[in-house]
């Protein structure tokens, strides 16, 4: 812990930089001890923009989706088996083993989760659809679909000092699948961990040169550079972040910036949820573990706990208790429940912050002056012993709905009915996430929609998903992170809402043939061709417009009767006139939507074996005209999208499906979902013919 | 024409209010005849933004999406009734009939489409889900759910003077869609027209008091007062837009801030559409109308016009010609196929860029000091004839690609190869739209997936759609209007993306029971009951949650072949032994995934006559695990959404269905959606019993 500081070096235009100048001191937060020495002086900041636009950015976006995941998946994993090089240098940030984990493993597990979402919910394309096809004309002949096209600049994401890991993980990945190169920037703090990370990054040789840049020190005057294409995302104090997002090169080029800052995140205890109560114990517990996780150095953290007056001298009781055992140390020590803060300013800062509270609120539990360690020299370390404060009259108040202790301090107050619970939660004027416990349905709407459009994030704690809860403070990939007003007004991952964010959306117009032509999906209107039957195709020979017109068929009364009779389904509008015909969608008896489905099948079909391997499902199926007795039913099957598996023999392929009566009205349409083999020999052979 | 200027009136507060002093003269485009005095000092706008927030807010948030779509429709069609004095009021302007046509129809027609496409596409709730349920434990004992709700402020909507009506409705539609209050201030220069309609809007009483309010004149200091629940959005000069957006109330609010600036798009022609080819033609048409519409006071009129070298000269000649022969006027006269500028001085800044861009570009048609006009005064009236221009070396220019002329002026530029016609269009820095004509499909993908991150729309135009196009300059309800870089970066319209804007995105976790109270919706794992068979229940008896579970079927392999030779579907896993082993999903023949849905509905039905109307669809449909010979199948049918429809006798109800076999694993699982009656009197009967 004692060794010689090292030098931070920035990984820029292709190779390690280690500054000009000797730079910041940096120290271990729990002994004081030099770490690093951080400077990016002599960095030629407009070089690393381009130098990520235009090594990386054609490299990136020359891959598919499933690509780019099968290299996020691979970085992840090569990541994973490193972890323990990262939990030993995590220690200098003060963090202990399970801080270190929601940083290490869970930036990690942040990777690997968009990885396989994006296997899953992405096409293996370079394009993406967005919505609909919407038609324009009366005769088909022109028609729009929104498409997605990654950004052409690069990613400039500004990170805070507590999560060095996850705080860039998080953040590239989506950037990353988006097919946009990124320039990471970590609050220097803590950078060295940043660093290391990079450093086994770029050492797996996974990711395309220039693809992910990184500044140890000050960005200099990168943001002077960067244009309409690049996006900036900025983690930190609101004060900073204000001052970049309203910097004029970055208003001027209408560059989207995603700002998350502090904010004054609160809990709410439900009135049903008094002592004795299970939901009132997972309250105690988890408003101790947000002050205390990571010192209470989270966005997420509860700063402010909203309980009803009755139940208030119970939780202030129990909550203090709770803290008090609470063992500051060492981060390394096995006894130690909570490590130091960031550095001995950072404790000053919240020190002073707690003065600023004391204006309307009181101290309960604890004593920001006096320092209890298990371990670990209070003169060197920066440790703080949680604070639990009290407001009687929130509503009066201002600074504890405006001042944020970025440590393990908390305020508690109290509220009369459900309508001030959720006022006293607008107050904070927008906030990362806020959270409720209760088991009452009716309690959790009221709080929950009363307070949403405050929060990016409502977290329901009740007894059923005591166990399974992740809890208040864990921002999830799959879930939007950000929120509106003090919270900055930002949305990052949100699952592959957070890929889409580096790509700009685009309303294209044309005719069907031409629109085809841009997205690579057939549009009704677009060109078919007519050969063999499409299911005897492999995808190595399929083509998007491939198409089969089939033979007719009538559907009686016989058939009808039949199919109810087999399949048990004997409803009124098949099988009794009077009913049928009483019924406003009908005049007369009807054939059964899933007859109509089943005919389909058998009218498009190829039953030889060949390439078509299974028919996974089916997809906004609308049946839209009534089929009546004598009706003629006729199938045109187009193949519509085809997305090769890339790590498997097969891909989906996706067919639009009309099924029109004799009239030519449209009866049935739906996506019919297939799984097509890539070769098939007799096929190949039989093409060959 | 000559009638003395009447006071605007800014409607606040539930009042009309004509400001204090006497406030600045505007006057007629084409004859300088005095129109009206604006005047909005004295006006608390504190107070005007609270009213909004207080008074309208909670009214427009109780109503559903439906009935504010029902709302919208109405006044839309209450407008469309008295167009005929807008146009007349419009003439002021100096817009001629089809000028007036974009601004007044189109604008009510955008209004009529929100509301159409609304209640098509929304849900008749209050509250808004995004995406799927995110699934967080392995138990199912937590889950997520993205849900939307109203912002809880107002939205200011800041707009350009050149459509006075069109601008206000297509912002106002989806704003009150979303049940957000909404403050329009439109441009002083043409605010009469905007006043006059929002007369008529608050006349017909349709909309609640507050919804609406009018600021003729400055905002004042209303921006000091904006909050992090307000959106403002901004149609003008990128200068004020800029001014707006880094202000400091908005920047420290994480104020929404949709900014939609002046851009320099371009139209290309295509390789393969020279002289001769109907798209020349169409382009020759298109670029010439693009100019001379609205006096090319479009935010999307072609600026650039970038062509093969080949065909230039050719097409400036066609250019040339054309724009010749458009007759200048009144705009009231039938033979003036272009109207004047909005008023002298922009007349002036208009010739002022001229000279701008002759750093770069020579006139090749028209002389911006030489008016030739059909009718009117040019010495009176803000006359301009169209002038075309020339920029031999785009690559080299700055001006061409920097300077807008916001009138009847376009520049040709040459490119040698699409390579250069593609980074000539990123030169403008982002823009609201793009087109390139050509008939070529390769030519169509490589432009559009090559310029599509600048651009927020763009149009290819060929003879398939010469007549059904509705052109490069329209901005569409379904498509989203705004570009990034230059153009603002801002989104709006879209469909129903641009309701959403005004809403808030929270992920929402917690136990299914809760979450489901929460959204409205059934989630697998909330409360069921089961009673009576669902579908004995109309819509008035019907409760989310309500479960059927069905007896059991086994599918025998004479069941499989029987349905085989019935349908037709003979597909070789279901018939094949051999071919079925083979195949890499399947360890033998496998029953239909049809037979399977359509047991599964002999399992759920209830056969009499009963509320249930029809079932319309089948959303979703996956199956999950092969069903072998001998498999027995059992459903879950529960009722997941109901949606009652606000014009009929019915609704909407989706089923959550699953299909199980033996052993408990989901071999199908899928929404069945149906249509059922809102009462039904012998079931009440029977619940009655």
């Amino acid at each position: 812990m004692t060794a010689a500081p090292r030098r931070l070096e920035s990984y820029v235009c292709g190779s390690w930089n280690p500054g000009r100048s000797e730079g910041q001191l940096l120290s271990d937060a729990a002994t004081g001890a030099p770490v690093a020495r951080i400077d990016s002086s002599g960095i030629d900041f407009a070089a690393v923009l381009d130098h990520g636009r235009r090594v990386a950015g054609p490299k990136l976006r020359e891959m598919s989706f499933h690509d780019r995941a099968a290299m996020l998946k691979a970085l992840g994993l090569a990541l994973m088996e490193r972890k323990e090089e990262f939990y030993t240098e995590s220690l200098h940030t003060g963090a202990t083993r399970s801080d270190g984990w929601i940083d290490i493993e869970g930036g990690i597990g942040t990777m690997l989760t968009f990885a396989s979402k994006a296997r899953r919910e992405l096409p293996n394309t370079r394009v993406l659809t967005d919505g609909e096809v919407e038609p324009l004309s009366k005769d088909n002949s022109f028609v729009a679909q929104h498409i997605l096209t990654p950004m052409r600049g690069v990613a400039i994401h500004i990170n805070a000092f507590n999560f060095p890991i996850w705080g860039m993980l998080e953040k590239i990945a989506p950037t990353l699948l988006a097919g946009v190169p990124c320039v990471v920037k970590p609050a220097s703090q803590t950078a060295y961990l940043t660093e290391l990370c990079v450093r086994r990054i770029i050492e797996t040789g996974i990711l395309p040169e220039g693809a992910l840049q990184l500044v140890c020190g000050s960005v200099g005057d990168m943001l002077d550079h960067v244009t309409g294409q690049d996006a900036v995302t900025f983690t930190g104090s609101a004060w900073t972040g204000r001052k970049l997002k309203s910097y004029a090169p970055v208003v001027a080029n209408s560059v989207r910036f995603t700002m998350e800052a502090d904010s004054l995140n609160a809990s709410i205890l439900g009135p049903d949820a008094g002592p004795g109560t299970p939901e009132f114990d997972l309250f105690v517990k988890e408003v101790a573990r947000e002050m205390t996780a990571k010192a209470g150095q989270k966005c997420t953290a509860i700063r402010r706990v909203i309980a009803p007056r009755a139940h208030v001298q119970a939780l202030v009781a129990a909550l203090g208790d709770r803290l008090g055992k609470t063992t500051l140390g060492l981060p390394y020590e096995e006894a130690t429940r909570m490590g130091p803060l960031a550095s001995l300013d950072q404790r000053e800062e919240v020190r002073a912050r707690i003065r600023d509270l004391q204006a309307d609120a009181e101290i309960v539990a604890g004593n920001p002056d006096e320092v209890k360690t298990g371990s670990g020299d209070a003169t060197q370390g920066a440790f703080l012993n949680p604070v639990l404060m009290y407001c009687e009259k929130p509503f009066g108040a201002s600074a504890v709905h405006e001042v944020e202790a970025f440590g393990p301090v908390s305020t508690v107050m109290p509220y009369d009915d459900l309508e001030e619970a959720v006022a006293l939660s607008h107050l904070g004027k927008g906030s990362l996430v806020s959270s409720i416990f209760t088991d009452d349905p009716a309690v959790a709407a009221d709080v929950v929609l009363g307070a949403a459009p405050f929060h990016g994030r409502m977290l329901i704690g009740n007894r059923a998903s005591a166990k399974s809860s992740t809890g208040h403070g864990s921002p999830l990939a799959p879930l939007v992170h950000g929120g509106p007003g003090r919270a900055g007004g930002g949305e990052e991952m949100g699952g592959m809402r957070g890929v889409k964010h580096y790509m700009q959306r685009t309303a294209v117009q044309g005719s069907p043939r031409l629109l085809s032509a841009v997205t690579g999906r057939w549009v009704d209107g677009a060109p078919v061709q007519h050969d063999v039957h499409p299911f005897r195709k492999s995808l190595a020979e399929l083509r998007i417009g491939d198409q089969l017109i089939t033979a007719a068929r009538q559907v009686t009364q016989e058939d009808v009767e039949h199919f109810a009779h087999f399949t048990g389904d004997t409803f009124y509008a098949h099988m009794d006139t009077e009913a049928a015909r009483a019924n406003p969608f009908f005049d007369d008896r009807v054939a059964h939507g899933y007859l109509i489905a089943s005919f389909a099948a058998g009218l498009f079909v190829e039953p030889n074996p060949g390439p078509v391997l299974a028919n996974y499902g089916v997809d906004n199926l609308r049946f839209l005209t009534p089929v009546y007795f004598g009706d003629t039913l006729q199938v045109r099957l187009t193949c519509k999208e085809i997305n090769p598996r890339a790590s498997a023999e097969h891909g989906e392929v996706r067919w639009d499906c009309q099924v029109t009566n004799q009239n030519g009205a449209v009866v049935a349409q739906y996506d019919v979902l297939t799984m097509v083999a890539k070769t098939w020999p007799a096929v190949a052979a039989q093409a060959a013919e």
